[in-house]
């Protein structure tokens, strides 16, 4: 069979269950939920696309050079981040085309991951390619998606109606100031809604050393003295409010972990003066960051923003590659989590309040069943969010499942979010997660602990409701 | 299909494996187990129920105020405690409905749960029912248990014989008189072997703003001088031949960690004098409070009683509830747990003692694999505990099953211990092991790894031969 | 049926998966590397057996006393370690059978052990025995397996024959003169490569007692003057030299964690010259132990050598068995260990080196999918080692492929490896890893995740691509 060319197909039946008993029943839940819109409501993709409706420039931008998730395993197995486009501005089409071509040729090195399985669902499903990728069709492959880029019908905008996306969230940089949200929501051609997403990050760890020139900024765009700390607290205030006030549903928070501490006035005063004035310790710059990211639950009782916590991945962890291309490059590694201990002063104060939503999302998997599925099993405020980044694939999303369902049931859980920036990818990474679940639901009611009608009904809230409900859409 | 009543079935097959080959033999081995009597080593039913043959009042204080593994999801869906008959004392009827219709109308919150399991167990199978509880029904199906439970044959003495309940243990205060399990033994009309058990836990933590009131209390109850460690001893001893005189079979612990620690006579000496005059540090109520429990399995190699550990929960994690309801109202929340350096002090003792047996429970699945298999297939002294509390659940009675015997095999655990105060749902509990079992065993025969004869002892033995031998029944 | 001797037969489809769809692709995918050679790099069988053929002594010495994997199960069951050879220098014939017929009579205990699996392999598939060992037939199969011993073909260099073992790794001291390894690479009759694997752990642990004897012993071995750390690196860089001019193609590492620090150049002089000094503080020793296990990195940047590390094992964890036997009895027991942040120093300077190949093995499964699959699936020099000691077991290996396969694919994990001393059960543990393998790859083509061509090949690379690329073979 060697050189000939390998069919690439979609099977109807993937992801789902392999005892045919249950499959059939899988079957039927998928049937019920496969053709309902996707709501995106925690993602990167830029708004400026939609707002200008860019054309895509060419398969390599489109698919590779951009998405760390498929850059990873080729850089493991030894293609230099550069040969990918990764930092290299705008490639020509000869460097363009080569860097398709190393995907091509390590088609292989993809076997049994979600990337392989996303990129399949798309090449197959949007681009219409039917051989798999190898070094002998890489041009051909290109001209094929470099051709599909070029139809009108694979614009932005056209590509939200025809993905049927009715919600898609972006995530953004508080000092932003949303104008192409504004756009976007100014124009009447655009049906999805776009929401920005308020992603302070930076704000709030005073250890870092551009916090202070931060704060000053965080001042200006804000109108708000941050001179103090009840100034930084109007700042912030003033912010989410521009937020919301271009539809934002939810803020975004990712430390290193979910530590949250809450200081008494004076001693949060005292603290914020002295890392102002950099001469907090170490230990302050922690305690500072930690009530920090307690007020934002405060914040979000006031003014109903959801808030989403996406903690513990030590970031850029080769100093060699941060460096020469930057964050964001496949880096970023998970460590473990704590959460019972970590959430608890939040909790205690805001964990009953019925105005927050907290959805706590985890690549280290062992909090699932031991903390997060007792905690969002009693504190109606908390939700367990949805597999996340590495976790984000099928056979760890069954694990989520099982791990989370017999604490918290399925109303305790987010809903399925695609946390990316690889477009084309969208409906694949819903879909992917409706099989998931359809697959899950069914083995409950094969093991009859669930009737097939309650089954369907969880299938469905799983889309459309829960999203709908953490996210106050 | 909305405004029908959806029917209420068990189905038999229900938790049995879904290939239809492997469920065929988890058949057979469950048919093997299925009427065996239940022994239930380890639980939480008052006493006094039994001695006095109390009838239960209403269907609200038998399925609901008291068990939290009920209460806690509705809560997390914004039901107030109060409103299920939490900290209220008696209900009367009108508020006993009220939180019956609120479980009616969450149902649906529960799907996938173990609650939900159960409690379709007890519904169809003790009280009859065969409709899904809803907002409809719910007066419909509150009636129904409000007649059974005023039937004769609905008192505890009389489901303990329906139920087929072998031995049921309680869980007792060191200070109890247990006249309850006194007169229960002296009457011959109850077939069932009630045990206490010895549960100290508050006596071990000097760091307690009340331990020295306990510890006066302990030296009153076991006429022995607690001024000093000797008589700490000694009256720990008497109160334990105490217990084992009333029929006690095991001592049980529950402290924030696992840790063990052996100090030197002079040490322990020393820091216990501390703890009573009020003047040990911190530290020293740690290292008290770590010697007390490796004291009490040298206490076990010499007495027999079985030490079962239930470590790492924070306990009372949402101040307010706690406040306003009390302890163990569903806020207690597992945290990470280590064994196997905190567990050597005491392993390295008595570990290999013939006399003591000593089961560890966790609600941290991850020392399954890495510890306490490995640890219980080494050392004669130790077993590992069924899953606990909230992964008392299908999905987490299996992986437990595949994370401990390749290691540990099936006679290094404990059996099935169902750890309840919900009386009716007891022998559902039990079912549920009995069938989870059959189910792991089912997947090593049609896996090759075990012929089906060996299986149906096993079987067997996981409900019979362990828990005699383990709780020395 | 009792009474009666129960038979013992391999079932061909052992271990496949239980869903016939499912079972009938892996039968497919096993059959296709069923019959490749073994390759196995790493593993802990002594060279003088292949050196000087020595025939097995009894079947008591063959396949129990110096099997910890086999001896645990029996002492957690009450047998002492003595009586079953331990510690006792060659054993009499009726100590041997009385040790032997132990094992059969517990052979109950290891039900769904991967040590019951291996056995019976060996069992049937070497020895012929068709028959379930119990108490009653023990001296019988005892008996056919002291003349299986006699054979000629029963001896280490017609086994490896019949095995059709390709590479065999040892495990050496590194002051061993390797005379072993250079008399088998002499003798044209081993067609086997046996390679010896450099493990230094003794020498990179400051903390010990013994170190500055063992480093003095090291400087003579080496020829060079241990005296200050440049002396210290070059006699590490000459033993490594020597054991790679016999054929080692890899170091292999062991301590309490995964830690590496990179100390300045002055800094580790100092701190060696105090650990030679016997001045250094616990931290130094520490700070130097994590030093020097980045420095093997370095080292086998330089020489090529692949790097190991088995970390996180709490060794002779019960005093008194370490007192009566010594080390590697069964008493070492797993505890947590941490990747992403303890490798970050290694990795920063050599993770993408061209010329370095770490191969990382756990017992705690939680860093697979949390920290090993993420950094495999970026660093081009890290690979994740096959399930090792207590998670080489079907389920947990299951479990592996699920945890690793969707951050890492399949070529970034280092192949199978065996570790075992146990020469008879080297075949069934192959084996048993292509079909488990098969399985995985099975359940992927059935999920529709993976075409049947490329499971084949993958199934096939994981047999003999991935060993040969990840220690050069």
């Amino acid at each position: 069979m060697r050189g000939m060319t390998a069919p690439l197909t979609l099977h109807p039946d993937r992801l789902l269950p392999p005892d045919p008993g249950t499959r059939e029943v899988a079957r039927r839940l998928y049937e019920h939920v496969r053709d309902l819109p996707i709501i995106s409501p925690h993602g990167h993709v830029p708004p400026a696309w939609i707002a200008h409706d860019t054309p895509f420039r060419d398969p390599t931008s489109l698919l590779i050079t951009p998405d760390h998730y498929v850059n990873r395993l080729m850089h493991a197995s030894g293609v230099p981040l550069a040969d990918l486009g990764v930092g290299q501005g705008d490639l020509d089409e000869a460097a363009s085309r080569r860097a398709f071509r190393l995907l091509c040729e390590h088609w292989g090195v993809y076997a049994g991951t979600p990337v392989r399985y996303w990129l399949e669902d798309e090449f197959a499903g949007i681009f219409g390619i039917d051989e798999r990728p190898d070094a002998d069709n890489a041009d051909r492959l290109y001209d094929r998606i470099a051709a599909w880029i070029a139809r009108p019908e694979s614009r932005p905008r056209a590509l939200l109606e025809a993905f049927d996306i009715e919600v898609l969230a972006t995530t953004d940089d508080p000092l932003g100031d949303l104008a192409d949200h504004a756009a976007i929501a100014a124009d009447p051609a655009v049906r999805t809604r776009v929401a920005p997403t308020f992603r302070p990050d930076r704000f709030l760890e005073p250890g870092r050393p551009d916090w202070n020139a931060l704060t000053d900024a965080l001042a200006k765009a804000a109108g708000a003295d941050t001179g103090d700390w009840a100034g930084w607290v109007t700042a912030m205030e003033n912010r989410r409010a521009h937020f919301r006030a271009h539809g934002a549903v939810s803020t975004d928070h990712s430390h290193a972990d979910l530590r949250t501490d809450v200081l008494d006035d004076a001693e949060v005063r005292r603290v914020y003066a002295a890392a102002r004035a950099g001469s907090a310790t170490p230990a302050q710059h922690r305690a500072l960051q930690r009530h920090m990211l307690a007020e934002m639950a405060r914040m979000s009782c006031d003014d109903g923003l959801t808030m989403t916590l996406h903690p513990a991945v030590a970031r850029n962890h080769h100093p060699g590659t941060f460096e020469a291309y930057g964050a964001d490059v496949g880096v970023d590694i998970p460590t473990a989590v704590e959460a019972t201990r970590a959430l608890q002063p939040l909790l205690a104060r805001y964990g009953t309040h019925p105005n927050l939503k907290l959805v706590v999302f985890t690549i280290d998997e062992t909090v699932y069943s031991r903390e997060l599925g007792p905690l969002a099993g009693f504190y109606p405020a908390l939700y367990v969010g949805a597999p996340w980044w590495f976790i984000d694939a099928p056979d760890a999303i069954r694990r989520f499942r099982r791990a989370v369902t017999e604490s918290a049931g399925f109303t305790r859980t987010s809903g399925f979010i695609d946390d990316t920036r690889a477009f084309c990818s969208i409906p694949a990474r819903h879909d992917m997660a409706r099989r998931l679940d359809a697959g899950h639901l069914a083995e409950l009611v094969v093991d009859h602990r669930l009737a097939e009608d309650e089954a369907a009904d969880i299938a469905r809230a799983l889309v459309v409701d829960q999203p709908r409900k953490v996210f106050k859409l």
